[in-house]
């Protein structure tokens, strides 16, 4: 039974911590998931790690907060992408599939469709508000990477902000049909996905057109 | 007072249970996406038409009596746009075209909105088999549109499947960011999503080879 306890997830000595409140964050946003906020209790998060909901409480004061950390957690990925967007040095297109395929890859994941499927509304509005923010930050990067598109004429004409809804629109909804399936399957999506945006994106250039003033 | 009652909706004596049902059902659909469905009460409904809940029974056994027909009158749309999309005088991109343009301006009314938004999750198992049916209806005859539409070398090589995930995911994500706006709004949201979509499923001709064969 001690074996089992925190899923194994005690290692270094000095990392003790950390790895612990790692270990609640991610049966938290498991079980979120599975069986939904309300219906899921810090007895359920402790009894899937194997301790006691005492022990829960050492690192974290309620399940509000465990699912502010969750959304912290994910939101921290986002950032990331945000930052890999920047290279101007990468065509924009390439810039947006790229971003496109790792959000559907994290969506896929317990804290993407954790962030996705399970309100904030329960969160105080201080933890809400960082949340909107964050989330707005990647609508605007988008918006941004678009409009950059349009203007170097990769992308065809559009309005960014509704475009940029429609991208999201598609990869946050998968989260409600795709769970638990196999890297394969992912992986197909992933593919599928990037393709009809970026397809749906871009500049076709006019084949009658281009033919007469080429000859 | 009187005069209020039913919101007016009591016209000619024939229609008038009808009528009564139908304004019900609009003021649930109303109330459901505002207020979520767990917060509103039958009182809440009685309230908006100006009635008593008393009067409410005598048309509906209960809120989840009313849900279920707020869902059925939505579906009743989408069988509608099932049969408009199987003329096939009429190109095949084209079909899909109305398709999503109708099904966004639908997804934007109150009956399109609750469907997507409201889970029929407190249904009996019999009820939610059968609006999933419906729905799957709809998704299997985009499914059936694509290939079509792959068939006749409009549409690009993709996953029917997958590909129609990502256009209801657009569309069906509507509601969670655009409410209560101007139709003006609206019709914009419908002519872009549809340029997207159209645009992502086309099969945009090679302009090097087509130039050199046409020459």
């Amino acid at each position: 039974m001690s074996s089992k306890r925190w899923n194994n997830a005690v290692a270094g000595r000095e990392e003790q911590r950390h790895r612990k409140q790692q270990a609640v964050l991610a049966a938290g946003a498991k079980l979120f998931i599975e069986k939904g906020y309300d219906k899921t209790s810090l007895d359920d998060i402790a009894s899937a790690l194997n301790v006691t909901k005492r022990a829960l409480y050492y690192y974290f004061d309620s399940k509000d907060e465990i699912l502010f950390d969750c959304h912290r957690q994910g939101l921290r990925f986002v950032e990331d992408i945000i930052d890999r967007s920047l290279d101007r040095s990468v065509p924009v297109l390439e810039r947006i599939s790229s971003l496109v395929g790792e959000y559907t890859e994290w969506v896929n994941s317990d804290f993407g469709a954790c962030l996705v499927l399970i309100p904030d509304s329960s969160m105080t509005r201080e933890r809400s508000d960082y949340l909107r923010k964050a989330k707005a930050r990647l609508d605007h990067r988008v918006r941004e990477l678009i409009t950059e598109g349009i203007a170097d004429g990769t992308i065809r004409e559009c309005s960014p902000a509704l475009t940029t809804a429609a991208i999201f629109g598609a990869l946050n909804w998968i989260p409600f049909w795709h769970r638990n399936t196999s890297d394969a399957k992912t992986l197909q999506v992933k593919q599928e996905f990037t393709t009809f945006i970026e397809n749906g994106l871009k500049k076709h250039p006019e084949v009658a057109s281009v033919g007469r003033e080429d000859f």
